[in-house]
């Protein structure tokens, strides 16, 4: 294994040799200069197809036990190195999907291997607190070095769970008991909602709403997934509640060649569909509470929305009386060049509620002083979250700080864009609409079967990549994918798509 | 902390002082010089009222974060050992509650910091996978070793959770999904599913639901708290589904006395209800696709039924069609002296899906073959679970073996009922209805107020006990509860109790 590590000297050896032999390359690596990339890999090293002969075996093995039809392969995490993840089979891949997107500083990263060694962190990886009655002695300290420090503008209070969908489940429980207190005008509910509580009845469970998009992804618990309109398998079958759906504005892209047409389209989904469901839900006795909307719609093909039209959308919650609550899930820890997407809009009050989970390694929801539910037990679970999960997220939280993580987020995602604009000149029957902010970008492929052909043979070829949406190719990096990464990507890249032109 | 330590010999000296000193002894422990105990203290040791100062301290700056309500204390989790539970600010406490009955074999038990110890398991803390489509290579070994070697009765399959919640919400889903294939005959949906699923319509999302009892507590989020009817403090202005909700047998104990009307009790709710609810729903246009119930209702105040009743119950649930989930969140790990309650039903064939939680450190569910969804990606999340709680359980289960701990508690439980029964004698006007199964126990008090006050004044003097239902206490040790440790609380206890009469 150590034999494979490289210094910084050789990478850029290395890197010559690639991009660089293809056509129309523009691109010079600075960035590999900076910084210690002593623990990442030269590149990848393929040995067998994937997934190999030991991947089968344990696929079979697992067989009998779960569902494996969404296993790609077993790993070897041992000797998985920053951008490189191993397989069991010995083949080394650059994996930009990084477990669906929640490895924030790449595999074994030094800083979090030396934390382990510490005698003082393991009662907390030992010791499994109920947070909400008895946390540890470093827990406000710890939650203030980490959480609090990149605490979403306007926001003080923060609320750790254990993943995405437990934060977004309590997230809306927050916001239905603010929106029935207001309603109420008093926190004191009457005799008749105690008890119809109890059995699921108005007006104790009343029929609230929230307000998602088509395309939008939430979550896959029961309340989430009420929310959830990506794909069909997420949801058919589930019993669901009546809650209003608005359409995502379907823009053109790059965005800065359509400004006229983009804001046509967001202006109608707004102005012509918004605000009428909001009054149509209202007059139907189902008040919508709150709204909820990604940055940028993930799983649901990567769709952009402009600054505009997430101000205009803020604007319109308050008009409503609307919690807004903005789902970092995804699109949070620094993967657009700035810690929240949500900061791009360049606004000061910018939600009520942030959801995160992923690359923050816990789940949780920052909220307004006045989200804050009124009594103790209202929002509440046993475990509330994981202290072991904060005192990673202090490291990971340091080594972006120290490396200037989003700085080379924002230089890797231009060479990564840009890359991406030139293969799709290259070729325009296979490749349309690349987009991205940061290193978060998608590009999409001519239909499904192809877009799914080509993700076999980029893994093949040593290359991890996901989709999403109905044939786009999502590119999801750790942070530490650095410009001769993006290089090492469109080369392999390239030789794919010559194969299929 | 070290000088606190001790050994067998001299806790077996100490443990002479306690309960002996009290009228009516009639205990004798054997169960210590059994085990090792040199990892636990020798005694509760109170240096201040609870919360101290530094835990007020600590209470206030997180007051600006977070809700604090419900904290009681700051906990010193480095110093906490085996039974005792020590705070911030010195003060050492047995610890019969155990964060939520979360603690499966104390704290700091040698074997988990052992572990943590062993390189070869650092990577597993330090790169969580996205287990259901990456996972790690010996992910269907550590299953198999630690939650495959404890399914229940008739279950192969299983899959892990990040929380109890999380286990119940997808064990819902999945139990919807087969429920719709029977009903279909077929595993193809119509268009007309695919199309309306996606904004929550049916019959895409259809009108099913679950059956569930009052009392019953599944969890918080949006679908398991449709199934919990325990307090009005988890319900209150969220929605929910109209789902059909069975009133809960109330017996009096102890059970074997008032056997004859207990059974009147359970068949009424059985044959008047259960039936009723389910034919009704299904004229409502909104079937009973599942019935969950807990072994003993916890949250809901220790309400025990016999196994005749879950005998019966699981039989109109396979006359109905429904699947039959069991919730073993609370329940399950070993505290009634099995592993899993619901093997005190002696049945071949228990239920479709049996959850779980807390001491099992990690969430998920078991079930049959059948009832596992029949596509990749339908029960599906990032996580999936975590495998550093699976390399945990291992180890916990090895300790459970090795120490002979279902034995064990069902030794301490029987000391601790009988001294509930003796207390109960001695102060009637005060306590009633004592009840449990191995050292899952309870008793009622006079009323809430007076119960609350109990609590308090146990904590007072270091012995940490949970309440449950309106005027309840519980008991939820870890299993490395011995029968002296009983004799301990049970001293106390009287103590508070003789300052109450």
């Amino acid at each position: 294994m150590a034999s494979c590590l490289i210094g910084r000297q050789l990478s850029l050896c290395v890197q010559k040799n690639l991009w660089l032999n293809s056509a129309g390359c523009r691109y010079v690596s600075k960035a590999a200069a900076k910084t210690q990339v002593e623990y990442d890999y030269d590149g990848p090293l393929m040995k067998t197809t994937v997934p190999g002969p030991r991947s089968q075996e344990l696929t079979k093995q697992l067989g009998d036990i779960q569902n494996v039809g969404a296993v790609n392969f077993f790993c070897n995490y041992e000797d998985s190195r920053g951008n490189y993840l191993v397989d069991v089979d010995g083949n080394r891949m650059l994996d930009i999907y990084t477990q669906i997107s929640s490895i924030p500083i790449g595999y074994n990263h030094p800083a979090l291997l030396k934390l382990m060694t510490n005698p003082n962190n393991l009662s907390t990886f030992v010791n499994r607190p109920a947070l909400g009655i008895l946390p540890p002695e470093n827990f406000p300290d710890k939650i203030t070095e980490s959480l609090l420090s990149i605490a979403p503008s306007g926001m003080t209070r923060v609320q750790t769970m254990a993943c995405g969908s437990c934060a977004n489940e309590n997230a809306f429980k927050s916001i239905f008991i603010w929106y029935r207190n207001k309603e109420r005008g008093h926190n004191t509910p009457s005799e008749e909602e105690l008890t119809t509580c109890m059995t699921n009845q108005a007006p104790g469970c009343p029929d609230l709403s929230i307000l998602s998009f088509m395309g939008g992804f939430h979550g896959r618990t029961l309340g989430c997934l009420a929310t959830t309109h990506s794909k069909v398998i997420h949801k058919l079958d589930v019993p669901s509640f009546d809650w209003p759906v608005a359409p995502f504005p379907r823009l053109k892209y790059p965005l800065e060649e359509f400004s006229r047409e983009n804001a046509q389209e967001e202006a109608r989904c707004l102005e012509e569909v918004v605000e009428d469901l909001i009054v149509k839900w209202r007059q139907k006795g189902k008040p919508v509470a709150g709204i909820i909307i990604e940055p940028i719609q993930a799983e649901g093909g990567d769709n952009h929305a402009s600054p505009d039209f997430f101000r205009n959308l803020r604007n319109i919650s308050r008009k409503h009386g609307c919690a807004f609550h903005v789902d970092e899930v995804q699109t949070g820890g620094g993967c657009t060049g700035k810690f929240w997407a949500h900061e791009h809009w360049g606004m000061d009050d910018p939600a009520e509620i942030v959801s995160f989970s992923k690359k923050l390694l816990t789940g949780g929801y920052y909220q307004k002083d006045e989200l804050q539910a009124d009594k103790p037990y209202r929002i509440f679970n046993t475990w509330m979250g994981d202290p072991s999960k904060n005192l990673f997220l202090v490291e990971v939280l340091n080594v972006i700080r120290r490396e200037n993580l989003l700085e080379e987020v924002t230089r890797s995602g231009k060479a990564l864009l840009n890359g991406l604009y030139e293969l799709q000149a290259q070729y325009p029957g296979l490749l349309s609409r690349a987009r991205g902010q940061g290193t978060f970008c998608a590009i999409d492929v001519r239909d499904a079967a192809t877009r799914d052909r080509l993700l076999l043979q980029a893994r093949d070829k040593g290359m991890l990549l996901g989709g999403c949406g109905d044939q786009s190719i999502r590119f999801r990096p750790a942070l530490v994918f650095k410009e001769y990464h993006v290089h090492i990507f469109l080369n392999i890249f390239n030789d794919v798509l010559a194969q299929n032109k």
